[in-house]
């Protein structure tokens, strides 16, 4: 019978603890083509599993599909993440590989990015036939108006801007209940644009730094099984 | 007459915000020789910059020198770090170069790693005589006496630890004014495996989350000057 790994728990255990409340941002590192390193803050949406496998967790988060780190993840599926709650002094760093899934209806390239060798987790969500699409849906709607007014953007995120003006001209919230026809105007230029990002950590290195002395585990992924080897801080 | 880049200011400001007390930790990006990203938390210990020149600022942090990023960087020298003030909701993303400066008396390779073509900043110290071995005592004598223990470690870090026991012999402290024989062995040791850690960046994301609209500005160097660009957040 499969179990999940115990850095899930940790994981869980750390955001539970009072002092890390609100602590679901994470930094995501990814290589571009040049071999150049990239770095920006990511939202902890949840943890999700093949059915019947919780030894194969996959993080999910979200970006908007214009943006650069879905041309570098194009490039290079091999992401880092670090994971800082300050509150309980706990640093997850998490390695593996990253899948993009934008609207069929996406800006440029509406393709998914395939499934890496070694992705056991994509791999296995695939032969079971998994409905990408219904869960990026499913995680759009689980997003404030405020949020999905930032996928609105007649614009990349990044690309210059003229003016503050036009920036104060574009929607500030894409209500879920569309009230008018720029709402509903509105809001399928924010899906089409909102992208699943979906993470399936191999090794995951947990740094313990609140506790004497500091404690430091890494768990890799070895077919079925996570092996766990105490290192030093 | 030369001038610190504006971003260096919006740090300082979000830094002194009172809701980002202690937000000193900012994530580090590298590459390794295979191409893969790794990232992980450091502490950000100072601004520096070469005798008259504010507007070739760089960051200080620290390592120890027998640390896998030791030997990433060796590999490739490009970073980016991104810095989350949680606080005011303030994201700096810095991308740029960066110098390792071991001891002399370093375990393994004691050089400095090269200036990187395009490294103004590292190239105008060099050429003033800094003198880099003293601001690593500099930076080492500022450390308190439990953080200079974690440079006493006999193994590197992240390498198997064979049980917690073994770990309970080392030294937790390490006294600025060495009591024994034994505090003055583990100060030499600490010294001589800790690692100046100093970051040039060259260009500057600074997404500023707590406002609305949203404000997004990318500084890049162009010679001795930063230009400045409103972009889509």
């Amino acid at each position: 019978m499969s179990v999940a790994p115990r850095w899930v728990e940790a994981i869980n255990k750390a955001l539970s603890h009072p002092d890390n409340k609100g602590k679901v941002i994470y930094q995501v590192a990814t290589v571009d083509a040049r071999n150049v390193p990239h770095v920006r803050s990511q939202v902890h949406r949840a943890f999700m599993h093949p059915e019947g496998r919780p030894d194969l967790p996959l993080l999910v988060t979200s970006t908007d599909a214009r943006s650069p780190k879905v041309a570098q993840v194009r490039a290079n599926q091999r992401v880092e993440l670090a994971w800082w709650m300050e509150g309980s002094q706990d640093q997850f760093r998490l390695s593996g590989f990253v899948r993009i899934f934008p609207s069929a209806s996406a800006p440029g390239d509406s393709s998914s990015t395939p499934i890496p060798a070694g992705a056991v987790a994509f791999k296995t969500l695939e032969e079971q036939g998994f409905d990408w699409d219904a869960k990026r849906v499913e995680v759009y709607n689980s997003m404030s108006p405020g949020m999905r007014a930032s996928w609105c953007s007649p614009h990349p995120p990044g690309s210059a801007l003229a003016s503050t003006d036009e920036q104060r001209s574009w929607p500030s919230k894409v209500p879920s209940e569309p009230e008018s026809e720029e709402d509903r105007k509105n809001a399928e230029t924010a899906q089409n644009n909102f992208a699943l990002m979906l993470f399936e950590p191999i090794e995951v290195d947990w740094a313990a730094l609140g506790v004497l002395p500091n404690r430091r585990t890494v768990f890799t992924r070895d077919g079925d099984k996570w092996n766990e080897q105490t290192v030093v801080p």
